[in-house]
């Protein structure tokens, strides 16, 4: 195991980004902490994916709970080892929740993931995750309109479907990461995942089935939470991120090969996000550079 | 293709509701602008059934989204292709974003369809449902019990169960799309479904394992919103509203074949929603006299 | 059919803890009279599981309905053969709607059953299940760490996991059985269920994938409801919790055979709970002392 953590990589100390050996062992690592310490991850997220999401979770190997009232949110929060703000269905209950839940979050030093469904399309929203995205998150992760409404570039997609490539995201990102101290982010056909320090991941993999069912991305962001929330103090959360996002991915393009359509492949994923192992989500990891 | 619109079919133009030649061409060409509009749609709906009609809408071709916030209801309405508001778990956020949905697509010509769940059977939504399908809803879909207590005739079902066949909701039917303008659709062993002029389609297919698990009713008012969102403005709503009916039966038909009990069927019917074609849509709709 | 009745079983009258044919024969009874009657059951549970609990009562043989608003929740109650209340997403308009419907649950002699998920854990609603409990429900249903909580003995679990097993929430069982006059079940590897006059049952059966799927456990009290409406005056709600039990292990067990995981799981589960019969029911019910 030889992730190198926290600090920018250089020629001699090529860290997450530098050989694949290192990134490799890095995301092997990420896995089975997540398998041993099977977390507690709080879910504030929105009603269309909460189950899949919690069955996405569990099938991972982390322990869902998805609270709703706003004193339940923020006591959970600081019992939980990861926390997730959704965003997709807010409502004032939900927005109420979600401050106490970050507060709490923070005081609690649990690592905390937000996904920004569907801001640049609706103003509301946009505002809510506009002043969530001040509050440290650990990670953010959208798609690249998503991503680009959030850094305050570009107008937005179309519902939660991107009207973006993830390539269009890139310095929104790189900006959103470097000003949040968030790692973000991006999900598309190849993911790219970047630092606050300007390291970054890309992850490959994946199924275009994955579009075709509601709760893949959102689930993913919960799936983000329960890595970081085994993510150890000395811990590279980039690399953490990145398997995440991999496990995801390897499960569903193990899924893809045997459905039948989106209803085979959403219940195959589940079964896959409990049989993938260390070595399938690793092969999937790349060095940001080699995308 | 060759649909005849919005006038009573003479012996001379025959229309949606003459010769099958015609009708299934209309089909065909409804079935072929869904697929190639892949309409973004808003569902006001109720939380069982949410994540099921995302995925029904995915699966035959559209893109849902599910706002909850009144204001995010309101916006998202006006920027959508189509809005369903189902009442199936009603409370008074819903309530509110429902007014201001419907006020919004209206301002902004958007067809929107009404599911009244369980109307008859509970007094709230009931009048709930009485406000909204005097507001001029584009489609009104439901059971025979529940058409007949949104028309006021009998008593309503037995939650969302109806008491009543199609056909005891004839009258009813044809009476409802008189006097609000809508196409109403009741939903049984043999679809009907009737204009407001008093044309009127029959659908038939579906499987008897569609009354076996959640969501397969209220999805499909969701994809009457779709099919009617990519009519074009010399469509006919009746074509579409039966359109998406025989999409969702066929889907139905097909999954019946190889499902071994209701939770194999559901993810099978979600495989067939995406795999039918225009043909077998089509080959569902007949002239409503023929039932 | 020899059920025995609302009496402390004696030597001579065995009871449904009694030899094993009189005990089988009841829950063969009771599954039957489940079937015969497709109850209608209202649920007011959390959002996470709302579908998987709609869809499993469907399988199971009943036909669920699931109000939110709290006017609704006590109409529906009032109507209902049996009802549930879940606190697993309360909120506070589910709190008014869960007070309000056991209120008309109360007055209309419909069974009620209260599942305290997370009890113990979370304080708002450790709050509101011990009122709740003072409500005579007519059963409970949780894991052990839960009736621990909610019978003020012990701290409570991890989120919905339990960290105790069946037997140390025994005691804990009993004592709230006798203060709340409640059956009270303890779900675990073999379930324990325990009538207010100490009689008890043990329920074998099921598998480790259904602590893999979220909403396993909320269904069955769903089910549980379900049993309680169709039990007959003269019937033991002892047997009817039991069976409820029973059906949804020998489900369980069943789906897992040919399950590659837990998405595959959930689904056959669905196609189990539909097919298994009242032999493969009552094969999983014991006398309590026999665990």
């Amino acid at each position: 195991m030889a992730a190198r953590h926290g600090t920018t990589t250089t020629g001699r100390e090529p860290g997450p980004t530098g050989p694949d050996g290192d990134l490799a062992a890095a995301v092997v690592a990420a896995h089975g902490a997540l398998r041993a310490g099977r977390p507690l991850v709080a879910c504030l997220t929105n009603e269309v994916v909460v189950q899949v999401t919690a069955n996405a979770l569990l099938a991972a190997g982390a322990s869902p709970a998805m609270p709703r009232h706003p004193v339940e949110a923020a006591q959970l929060a600081g019992l939980s080892g990861g926390l997730l703000v959704n965003l997709g269905t807010v409502d004032d209950v939900q927005e109420d929740a979600a401050g106490r839940a970050v507060g709490a979050a923070a005081a609690a030093h649990v690592p905390w993931v937000l996904d920004p469904v569907a801001v640049g399309v609706l103003d509301h929203r946009t505002a809510i995750a506009r002043d969530l995205v001040r509050r440290a998150p650990t990670a953010v992760r959208g798609n690249a309109s998503e991503v680009m409404a959030l850094a305050g570039v570009g107008a937005g997609g179309r519902g939660t479907d991107t009207t973006h490539g993830v390539d269009d995201a890139a310095a929104a990102a790189a900006d959103l990461a470097s000003t949040s101290g968030a790692v973000v982010a991006v999900s598309g056909k190849v993911d790219l995942v970047v630092a606050p320090d300007g390291r970054s991941l890309r992850v490959t993999g994946g199924s275009a089935l994955g579009t075709r069912v509601t709760g893949f991305g959102c689930a993913l962001g919960g799936v983000v939470a329960a890595y970081l929330a085994t993510t150890p103090p000395e811990g590279d959360p980039l690399v953490a991120v990145a398997a995440a996002h991999a496990h995801v991915s390897a499960a569903a393009g193990r899924a893809a090969e045997g459905a039948r359509g989106p209803g085979s492949f959403a219940v195959a994923w589940l079964d896959e996000l409990d049989a993938v192992t260390a070595e399938d989500v690793a092969a999937l990891v790349r060095p940001g550079a080699a995308a």
